[in-house]
């Protein structure tokens, strides 16, 4: 594993560049990533191309030894180049313009822009392709930040027209696919519709649908455009863009099918704020740590959209600036977060950034160095880490960079698909469902019983794993149903899996559609619940409370869990189960260990907040708790750290 | 009592309408609604008509001896149809265009589209004006559903310039009328009023009264020009539109004054997860079954706008899909909608809808059927309780279609004025008061009590009653107040009844206005409290709280409660009485027995979330609740169900 | 101390004029406030003017005795002015237009508005600048009431290029002043900066600092606009702006140095309810009295803001109608408010409005008298208060008129500052934060100990102070530093003093910037928390809870108080401390109880809900609380009340 940094030269004056580099190798850090807001340095007024100073930014790192991955600076055009093109930018759903004055103003379906995007990354490409410092590419910055991926301006309405004309050829065979017939929604010509947006009540569900998917693959054409270029330019360097944690809104794993390697910024603190799957009592209890599945969720979500390969681009290492609320990490958590991502197989993890900026937005953006070049907490953490790698490589044998070699891979797979999340989000029939929800959920029970989880797209080979859940993939294509059929692992099926057509249309055999020759039972009717009513359901395989979402099944399948009313909640026999409601964390638990029992996997008894995982033959532990915890597994030789973990500690042991 | 269900052979192969309506006659419906969304398939492009579908489709019912009620197809225009006459889109409050993609895409107010649906009805009329299965006719379809009735588009600002200067005459008298002179708000001509929405603060209430009184007027005119011309072409047919509930945007009154019956879709579970009406603990006491007055408040709400007609165009069968969370009704809840409605003087019970369709905005809306054909559990109840209907009726000597002659008019009557909601709900003064909901709860206290009520406009005949509740009649007109001079029976008057005048202004003499001369009393002062406040009151008609509108009363009325100051809050003797403040419902209750008593009139005691209505020489009972109770009415005799009365199970006595 | 009334004759038929006069003069009235809505009336088409009604008004007022203060109708230009120019309305944030139909729909910003304004103002400068009855002139109407500070119109953005031309001469300049290098938000010029809304995420806090500055600047004008025309015409009249409570959107202490008075709208109760400030307690408990220190703080404020001469232009007398509710203050209420007002310092209280309007937004507005002409509760309060006020004279051994000439000063400051508000609550790290709230609880403490305080601008003269705070001085300019080292008082700063440069970036040294030179300590990090999360404190100094803010400092200064890891949280010695975090209220009262010590002021112990407010040789006591409560200072005579204080009572002594 290697440790990297996010560093803005532009921002401070030259003098300070190669105190900077050395200070990063004192530090170990290998990698720094450059230049991915920097249009207006560069390019300060129409034409004037100001390189120097990134030619000798990049000259001073490769000096030092490190390795530079080299931003393109599309995030952030500069104002002139907004005025020149004022269609580039974005419409919100209101219809207003979202205009210049921070970051990321432009839509992804703007072809002027996409030709002043051309314009810079040729350039670039050409001038840095062969940089001995420049290893990786990353293109443009967080795709779909702000909101940004869903514009209701000309240019998405252009393109969306275009978009549904090359899908469906004609508008009868649209119509029939969204059933416009329904409320005398039907078009008669592709020029007709409009976009999805100040309707007078709820659009059409289909064309939501298919209007997400159009806005996903213009984040993925307005991707490849780059790649295109720096393949041709620097060929043999990784190519990379860093995307966001608790964010669906473009198919990540499309994008990743044209880069070399998954990134994502992980910001524990900032998400556990934020992001409205948490409770008040997590945020309460993992105030300073982050969820403890927070991290990994997304990092085996990423590592399955990278082909394998993760990279952490931007972690958090100290107070951020933009949630509700910033607290100060516990002591120790930076290096807990950068072991975690390692743990899940992570090459890299890059610190968001070098030192805190005075000025601008994120003024109060904690960074590895202070404003005024001190060293803050966490240059102290990843200094540490960079220390314990080396121990770490050493007692098993291989070198520093030989570690990530390490296999990643786990035995248990979650196939997790944007298009179903799409799909279910857009009707969700009880405000307490959520589709990502209801995934993290389901990963959060496996985690705590210490299995070691791939997050898989819906056309991910299967057959290396014993146990595959499918939360709730709404539509089964025919060609994943084909690979189902010869699974040959434990599969367990999820409430709403197989509910949708290709186009949002309810199957004609009702739910789980196609999947009922694998699973033999028709969902009759769904109880979409409030919040706080949650009905008892019991059974062979433990007891507990449904939640959110319930179905109403007619069965022939041995019913392993049953509600009140003596209705199958969970039920299967042999290879195949499907489960017919959301339940609570503690059933999913028992049953996700049933499971695991048939699968022949094993599992651990962990303490709350604790978490385990496997990388190749070596296991780390982790203590998310502000508890002292003991943890040993078996036939294992520790390596780092101690079986007392304390609060915010790791442990790392050799399998024997 | 009729059985009907609403149907949409458009969406379906012609080759299951044969089947489809032999299946409605086997379940016992006798009435079919068709064709209220169906312009695009009529007319799919502009002149050129489709109307062989519908002919075939109504021929097909005739010949199954179902009647139709068809339906205008105006609620939902056609694309081609907006693109030729943009300026027929509605505006928001916040001045954006409400576009096509959904339905009620129009603004009343717009002459071009009452052109085009004057074109539309008229050639639906000529062609199925006689035609032998049409017995009723439907008027587009929930006016006013998605807030549509208040737009502010150009069409809306030139009818209101139009109906100010036809009530007001001169601009002089409107300033005056409004008070303009307050904030330099007077205008010079009619062409300088504006529409009340986008101004710095809120605007002036004598504007923002009449703006929401024109905008009723503009569904009022749109509703008379249908009537019109299928009065011309389809004589003896029921004219009917479906309202909806807790909806009062329009007076409700008016549209119903030139229709023949008065209909609502009624969704008892959506409506209890919605309402800001309703508890928290109510929405978990009723979240399968509804609460126990929704649907009756508004049975008997309609049928006073129906001249005594009602039916139910729309009634839940299972799961709705647009409700914040959608539960599953109770085992039975569909047979107690439907006798509810039967108990209050509905005719008609139609259910929403045939068959759930599998695409569309409400495909996760239930159905009598699946979308697979087979029978949802509604069609087991409505089967049921076409069966109950003939037993009803054989056990008190009359035929099935006899039934609907039963006398269903109360002996109390509740006034219900939506231009005093509007009134008081645009200066509530304290956050917690609403009109609706202080009539809701009266009505509630009153039901609680036994009573079978009716709800009157403020132009009904009143002497056929013995009490008389004026829950908050804002405006006295000398009208009304010759007729409560006149008033018999016992007369109860609640807060803010008589507080302003016709163009919203206090009245000279303070509230209660001119109906000081019956209860000579003044309100001094009012005290507009907060949600949790919620001071003690007592006296000699019981104890209790005060609760959000509080007034401060000058009179020389017997007191019958005071607050914890001693001033009055229930004052009166004799015939008439006053009521000053919001009261909690046991107090309200004990308040209303009382005044019952004075009136002569007897008064149940019932298990809680239990009802009764009677209707003609027939009691129901109707338990709301999820225990089983016992409920045995003197001197009558049992007709269908039991004495014992289990979760949502009803029971039917004739009295002796 | 003397009354006054806002007083609208344009409202009343004249014959009504003589007898307002007369009854005003039987309570005790002095001044009337009149005129300031009134353009209307004045012009009702352009150019033709209407001074009559005006004449004869201000004659009979003259007649009686009664002073008049002459308002400008600035706030409410009639509809055919604003149509003449539409350039001179506001847009919102979002962008759309806020029109005409209420009042304040004009941008400061608006050249052309400006000129009507000029046009108007000296046409009645002219006309009454000499007219015996005119006492003093108010301009406008409570300037950035509904949220008018900030506009972003046409008018707004030329406004704004202007004045950063003006203050940054290069556009280079503003980029580095801005950190413009940041996201590539560089300019070429002036004339490519966008007002700061509408952006896809928040925009450089610099540039919305800047342009809250710039608005601010412009009320300043517009303001400055009246007053130069006034001061030519109306020589020796007392020149007053009515300011809102909790209100900070533009720099009251400049507007305030063009003025002669300070004064502001009182509104107890209205602001209780609406003020996110205070919590669910402090509702319940001060529902019909106002919060204790409410009154209190806007006194001082605004007192500051008017070199030492205050009034109070509008107070509350009873129910108001603009909060979302609107209780009925307790009986005692209004006389309190009003002493209270005396006991720091106000000349003049004066009460909205005369008579409660029966017409208008504004109709369920309380005035002295009922709509009816009837007196109101609060007039016999004001009789009472002016009968008063004659004792209070009498025993002290003044006459009434030099009761004014009574010191009001308090030897303790707190630093109020407008730009240090907006610079914080731009960026408040932790939701829970925000400047008002921490200076007002500051305050709070203070008062609670008996302290009588002066809040003071940042260019307040210090010298006379025993004890200075300064609750969180984002920004220390050269001259402040100046003051503060010569200061030989007891000094404490609090968190987030000293943290910004003027233009919005991190200090080079890091915060408290140049205050280190006298608190010598570094804040390292801030941890910036949620409401929920009370980190606990203790030390020397007492114990209790941090809140929101906390400040992780380096210093070698002696600690007071420590967190529970052992980092300073209050530090100092000698006349210089630090306090790095929000405190709760006890432990807050504590620390300045121990600064109070230092600083050789001594405090009072008082009773929940008890204030006391010294004034010269009187002291006032005031009892919010609903509890009889005893009260005693000690060498003090009791003029008027008595020792035991009954709920919302006053108690004056005089000092011996």
């Amino acid at each position: 594993m290697k440790l990297g940094v996010c560093y803005y030269p532009e921002h401070w004056p030259k003098s300070r560049w190669v105190e900077d580099a050395q200070h990063m190798r004192r530090i170990g850090i290998q990698y720094v990533r450059v230049g991915e807001f920097s249009w207006s340095t560069i390019e300060p007024t129409p034409g004037e191309l100001h390189w120097e100073w990134l030619d000798e930014s990049l000259d001073i790192l490769h000096s030092e030894g490190l390795k530079v991955i080299l931003g393109t600076p599309t995030a952030t055009p500069p104002k002139w180049l907004v005025d020149r093109h004022p269609s580039m930018l974005a419409k919100d759903e209101a219809g207003r313009v979202r205009g210049f004055g921070s970051r990321r103003h432009y839509t992804f379906a703007s072809l002027e822009y996409r030709e002043e995007c051309r314009r810079m990354v040729t350039m670039m490409a050409e001038r840095y392709g062969h940089h001995p410092a420049v290893a990786s590419w990353q293109t443009d910055n967080e795709y779909g930040c702000h909101d940004t991926v869903l514009s209701y301006a000309e240019a998405d309405l252009a393109a969306f027209r275009l978009w549904l004309a090359e899908k469906y050829g004609t508008v009868e065979a649209l119509n029939k696919a969204w059933g416009n017939v329904f409320w005398s929604m039907d078009y008669r010509s592709f020029d007709e519709i409009e976009l999805p947006n100040l309707t007078v009540t709820e659009a059409n569900p289909s064309h939501r649908l298919d209007f997400q998917r159009c806005c996903s693959d213009q984040v993925v054409a307005f991707n490849k455009l780059q790649v295109d270029i720096l393949r041709e330019h620097s060929a043999g360097r990784d190519l990379v863009h860093n995307y966001m944690g608790f964010f669906t809104a473009f198919d990540h794993h499309k994008v990743g099918q044209d880069l070399d390697v998954a990134s994502w910024d992980s910001y524990p603190l900032g998400s556990l704020d934020k992001e409205p799957l948490y409770t008040e009592d997590e945020k309460h209890t993992y105030l300073r740590v982050g969820h403890p599945d927070a991290g990994a969720f997304h990092h085996d979500l990423y590592r399955g959209c990278g082909n394998g390969r993760l990279w952490i681009m931007e972690q958090q290492p100290g107070p951020v600036n933009w949630a509700p609320h910033n607290p100060t990490p516990a002591d120790g958590a930076v290096r807990l977060w950068t072991w975690e991502a390692f743990s899940h197989g992570a090459e890299l993890v890059s610190y968001f950034r070098w030192r805190q900026a005075p000025f601008g937005q994120e003024q109060m953006h904690a960074g590895l160095l202070r404003p005024d070049a001190q060293e803050a907490e966490a240059a102290k953490e990843a200094t540490l880490v960079a220390q314990e790698v080396k121990v770490l490589a050493e007692s098993i044998g291989l070198d520093a960079d030989e570690l990530m070699s390490l296999p990643s891979a786990g035995k248990v797979a979650l196939m997790f698909d944007y298009d179903a999340c799409w799909s279910l989000d857009i009707q969700p029939q009880s405000r307490a469902y959520r589709y990502f929800f209801w995934c993290y959920r389901m990963y959060e029970a496996m985690r705590e019983l210490g299995l070691s989880v791939d997050i898989v797209p819906s056309n991910a080979p299967l057959d290396m794993y014993e146990l595959l859940v499918l939360p709730a993939q709404a539509h089964i294509t025919p060609e994943l149903q084909n690979r189902l059929n010869s699974y040959q692992g434990v599969l367990l099926a999820g409430p709403r899996t197989g509910s949708k057509t290709e186009t949002y249309q309810i199957p004609e055999n009702l739910a789980p559609g196609p999947l009922a020759s694998l699973l033999p039972l028709t969902v009759e009717r769904v109880d979409a619940l409030p919040e706080h009513t949650q009905p008892a359901v019991s059974g062979r395989w433990g007891a507990g409370k449904l939640k959110h979402w319930h179905e109403q099944i007619k069965t022939e399948l041995p019913c392993l869990l049953k509600d009140d009313g003596g209705n199958p909640v969970l039920m299967g026999e042999g290879r195949h189960y499907y489960l017919g409601s959301c339940i609570d964390n503690t059933l999913l638990k028992a049953s996700l260990a049933k499971l695991s029992e048939v699968a022949g996997l094993s599992t651990y008894y962990l303490p709350k907040g604790v978490r385990v995982r496997e990388r190749g033959n070596v296991i780390f532990a982790f203590n998310y708790s502000s508890n002292t915890v003991v943890f040993v597994p078996q036939n294992a030789e520790l390596v780092i750290g101690s079986k007392c973990l304390g609060a915010a500690d790791v442990a790392i042991w050799k399998k024997q």
